[in-house]
């Protein structure tokens, strides 16, 4: 796992250098926004999403370079979603990875703005000529991000579903909603990080079948871990407050299943996470790491 | 002008009407961020950016059922603004068209989920299978949209600058200052409703640029225009709360020019935008009355 997360490291390093360059700081006073949105998406992480888009990709030989602009408009869109998600109307956190939400480090209707700037320039970035492949891959990725970030079956769905079940005392079928929310809130960008590397890659209808698989298995692995690590993480390596859940009367893993078979859920799913890959082989190596990186790691 | 106003009547009721079926609401209790979106692009309006985008388009022979798709993505948009705009941290405005608005007559949490789902809604209209372009067409129509709302010179990059300046009791070159936020956060998608048209029907570059100036001078035009109904409009027949610029030190440009001056400026505005259309002649009949409408409308 310490090599995994080396990895990582490697690939993160770049993958922030090249970052740095989409956000050049406009002359005017509306430079503020992109002064936030960049203070939000620099702001660490394990960039994750990006990596999952780079090496499905890489499976079809699209380099990571020609992948990119694809990794980076994800991340970009995955920003905005914590930058509103802290928002004092949501969760109403002040740390996020060790620093000041984007909220506390400039005001609310900068962060408002910044979020809604990221969600736009993921759009920008995916139709822009950057992008180098057709428009017909373009489009569809657009499509495809669109659906798994919006309110019909997305991430925005799944937010609201949270936000709703926050304030209901007593969910019916609390196993089955807290799995429809965490498929919505945290699967469908994992998901589309993996569809994107098989659109991009051209993938025949059964390797992409097989990446969404396993993207949706280390979509719920890697909500369970969150709600473990918010139960027995540490503070100074997660940088953010935590038991926060318990407090909000969030509907989590941990809660419904308790510690041990909620740990043992995490195991199980990741373990059909890596089965989906067999057409892969030896190939999808990085992403059978991955795969074990997500419920062991501390942050 | 009445006769325009009762075209106008007869496009927004069609257009109504279709937009309906783009809101199916989900089963689970996720749909109340879908009602709050529908709620909010369903209250009135005069739909002047899908009139724009229709009648455009129909300059090159694009039916209106056609242009339907990227007209109402486009007013997704615009109501994914209004909804943010009217945020307690932002403008915080309780009334818009006469009723609640969405942060009132849902809550806040909800009304920042509804803007983004608004928003990203958009794209995934442009993108879809539902709009009949090429993939060309529609990755061409997703750039320029993301650029027009976006950051870097775009609606949100409007705001942003329109954010500072009220803070600001003393900006320098006051004049050139609200140019550029009305440039960026009216004018950018007004903007996009007339390139939207010319990309859909293949315009020449002539033709092309010919709309995008018609589309800046209206831009202005109906910022002014706007300014002006703050001041002298009726409370009933607009449905908001009026003298509000001036209450928050808002530049506007009746506050820079004064009451008459203003009025003439958009006056010579739309002469000019009328101006702008000369290459198409009686052809783009509709145009030059909607541009009349801009500065002689009630609300």
């Amino acid at each position: 796992m310490q090599y995994f997360a080396q990895k990582l490291k490697v690939f993160s390093d770049e993958f922030n250098s090249k970052l740095k360059d989409l956000f050049p700081l406009p002359e005017g006073n509306e430079k503020k926004v992109v002064e936030a949105m960049y203070y939000s998406v620099a702001n660490g992480g394990k960039r994750l999403r990006p990596y999952l888009v780079t090496k499905t990709a890489e499976l079809f030989d699209v380099s990571a370079d020609r992948a990119f602009i694809t990794a980076a408009a994800l991340e970009c869109l995955h920003t905005y979603s914590l930058i509103h998600d802290d928002l004092p109307a949501m969760d109403n956190d002040d740390l996020r990875r060790g620093k000041p939400t984007c909220h506390k480090q400039f005001d609310e209707a900068t962060a408002i703005l910044a979020g809604d700037g990221l969600l736009t320039y993921a759009f920008e970035l995916i139709s822009s000529k950057k992008n180098e492949f057709s428009e017909n891959v373009k489009c569809r990725l657009v499509n495809l991000l669109a659906q798994g970030a919006g309110s019909f079956g997305g991430m925005v769905a799944g937010q609201m579903l949270d936000l709703d079940s926050e304030k209901n005392e007593n969910v019916l079928f609390p196993e089955m909603i807290i799995k429809r929310i965490e498929e919505m809130k945290t699967g469908r960008l994992l998901r589309f990080a993996c569809e994107a590397g098989a659109v991009m890659g051209n993938a025949s209808q059964d390797k992409y079948n097989s990446l969404v698989m396993y993207a949706k298995k280390i979509g719920i692995a890697f909500q369970i871990a969150d709600d473990v690590l918010d139960v027995e993480g540490k503070e100074e390596e997660m940088g953010k407050t935590l038991g926060k859940d318990c407090e909000q009367n969030k509907l989590t893993f941990v809660k419904l299943y308790g510690l041990d078979k909620a740990k043992q859920m995490a195991k199980d799913y990741i373990y059909e996470a890596k089965d989906a890959l067999a057409i892969f082989g030896a190939e999808a190596n990085d992403l059978y790491d991955l795969a074990d990186f997500i419920i062991e790691r501390k942050n």
